[in-house]
């Protein structure tokens, strides 16, 4: 796996142009034969856009309980994207009563608690503070949880890590809207509390509030979505999704954890010796390889770009090694810049596969030198069936005949 | 105007918390009387999300003749944007007639011409090669052309300059298409035409073909939007965005520009002199203040964010500087990073409004050096009426009644 293949063109021409029949030589009569669409007009203007009619199976794959439609998640089908922005139409979902229909003139976001003095922020007044834009990625602490299924599930890419999405983020910074309460000296969390039927609440540490919480009013450029909690939601990049709470309508300053539900019945990491790990908060450095990816098939032995993703709560990207042979030897894969903090990194890698049976395996490394643990010894730190904060190497098989699976490698 | 207030609470606090009434002292009722969407479940999941209700108005404003539903622009409604990515559904459109409704499994890419061998690529092809992603943005060379107007026209600032938005762009190097075809020594260009029923085309000087030019097949995160030329559009970063060909399906390589009707008839600049100049391929410095803008209205002194975008063809930008009082004084603007090549860049400073007539002010310096003139001194290079590539500098006048009026200063 060399990366300077890429700067090799007789290496393409002989890796694409020779492996399929579709790079065709053309003849002279390249251009003269219009195809249908060029003999009509086209539609015409739109006041807002929606993806080709070619792609309505480019999904998010919804997952909930019987007789419970808004309890549950829906998933970003990441194996069908590429670039590290996910659209808005296709983040994805996790909620616990339902998306609520807000009246933006009548939420209001409270501080109060521990503060000087309480305070009530209209969605207007939250507009003439300062903003900061960043992109972030959010990522359920659930994501990836089927790695703990005792055999390997055979399930696309995005159906098991795609819990996981990236936006711009746009909003206030937590520490400006504080100082605006004044904190008191003795509060240590900040208990967040959503406008949702389930009032979902989870306990966020003050220092992280006052570090690079933001209150987000826009995702990608554009209002904040309903399913990612417009007008508002808490944005805690590099924490579990959980704890971005979505239709944000109060931080409440106290001493202590509230112990929410969210926060003992859920997102607690079961441990072997019978105990739950409690405030786990931050998402680990991973990656997954996307191209190719369970559900595609190879298309013969020839030259292959292999790309995914990397991310970390941590920090930045540092580097992607990729394997082909299970884990044996690694080869450093292209980072497609910029690389930002807390954001996900696309990674790119030539391979020419010689058609034979081969494991491709990536493993990412953030700024603080923290990697990724083998699923094995990651699996060894928890009890049977815990499926929290899975960052353990990802492996795919590709077989003679081309086809990819999922595989414990 | 000082960009280290955002640092101070204590002004923040005098200027917002005390400007308005909606910033109030919340009592010990706080967070106790839930909103009628926290007393019933909400909506379910759904596979591909749209905008709240909330956001109807948050649209693409529409511009074409009567008759010709196909002809004509829309615009991204900039003003109601924050960050710097524009949401694929509100990307700015440029027809020349309508959007055609391509099959992907149809389509073919061809190379032809002043070339080793000519070749024809399936989109199933493409998708094998090495990609590439990149946050460029696109903008019409016509944008901003109601600047030449006599009078300042008392629209909005996505009316005036919405033909310019950004995405995410992942696709093929088309240096490396073109390797695959082998240029012969004496081609000098290449004519892109586009699949839709103008046949679009443009000549692209081949230097720029062989530097960043790419066959862009996603656009934030997800495949390209039909009206940004689904399954494929040119994109030639920092170019007039009339040549970054959409619906690409032929590249023919020549010798000598083609003098296709739209850079013939369109896309050339009319001089004092009554002669056309021609091939003005970069879309020069240039910025524009969204936040205040035409439309909105001040709610009365105390602080305000001044914010809005700043971009350059040429590569980054270097410094964006604002003035409040009709550019006799000027104050530097905070870049929110990444700063990118060719890419939109969100500026943004904090401003005490004292209540007076105020002239806001946006100047733009990439980092070539190259920066905007004024209105009058770009009028001045022209003939009178000519419209294309207007960056000079933009005047918002505040009224002593709070009102945004756009000024010719």
């Amino acid at each position: 796996m060399d990366r300077r293949a890429l700067l090799r063109s007789a290496l393409l021409s002989a890796g694409i142009a020779a492996a399929g029949a579709s790079v065709v030589q053309a003849d002279d009569s390249v251009g003269t034969d219009a195809p249908e669409w060029m003999k009509t007009p086209g539609r015409p203007f739109s006041s807002y856009g929606t993806p080709s009619k070619w792609q309505e199976k480019v999904q998010r794959t919804i997952a909930n309980p019987p007789g419970r439609p808004g309890t549950g998640v829906s998933r970003t089908p990441l194996q069908q994207l590429d670039g590290t922005i996910t659209p808005a139409g296709l983040h994805f979902e996790r909620h616990h009563n339902g998306v609520p229909d807000i009246d933006p003139a009548q939420h209001q976001l409270f501080i109060h608690g521990m503060v000087k003095r309480p305070l009530a922020f209209s969605l207007d007044v939250l507009m003439r503070y300062p903003m900061e834009t960043h992109i972030h990625f959010v990522e359920c602490a659930g994501n990836s949880g089927g790695y703990g299924a005792p055999q390997p599930l055979q399930i696309t890419a995005g159906e098991i890590n795609g819990l996981l999405s990236c936006s711009e983020w746009t909003g206030v910074k937590l520490s400006t809207l504080l100082a605006e309460a004044g904190v008191n000296k003795e509060a240590k969390w900040a208990i967040a509390e959503g406008a949702d039927a389930a009032a979902m609440s989870r306990s966020v540490p003050l220092e992280k509030c006052m570090d690079d919480a933001m209150v987000a009013l826009y995702q990608n450029g554009e209002a904040i979505r309903p399913e990612q909690g417009f007008p508002m939601r808490l944005l805690l990049p590099g924490f579990e999704g959980n704890m971005n709470v979505k239709w944000l309508r109060r931080l409440n300053l106290t001493d202590t954890p509230v112990d929410a539900r969210d926060e003992t019945s859920h997102y607690t990491e079961l441990m072997p010796n019978g105990k739950a790990r409690q405030f786990m908060f931050l998402q680990a450095a991973k990656s997954v390889i996307l191209k190719p990816s369970f559900g595609m098939t190879m298309k013969g032995p020839g030259f292959y770009e292999v790309s995914g993703l990397a991310w970390s709560g941590a920090g930045r990207i540092a580097k992607v090694e990729v394997s082909a042979d299970g884990g044996k030897t690694w080869a450093i894969a292209a980072l497609n810049g910029p690389v930002l903090s807390k954001a996900p990194t696309r990674f790119r890698l030539p391979w020419h596969w010689d058609g034979k049976p081969s494991t491709l395996m990536s493993r990412a490394t953030d700024e603080t030198g923290a990697t990724q643990p083998t699923r094995a010894s990651w699996v060894a730190q928890y009890a049977p069936g815990q499926g929290y904060h899975f960052n353990g190497i990802q492996s795919w098989s590709i077989e003679a005949d081309g086809t990819v699976k999922n595989v414990y490698a």
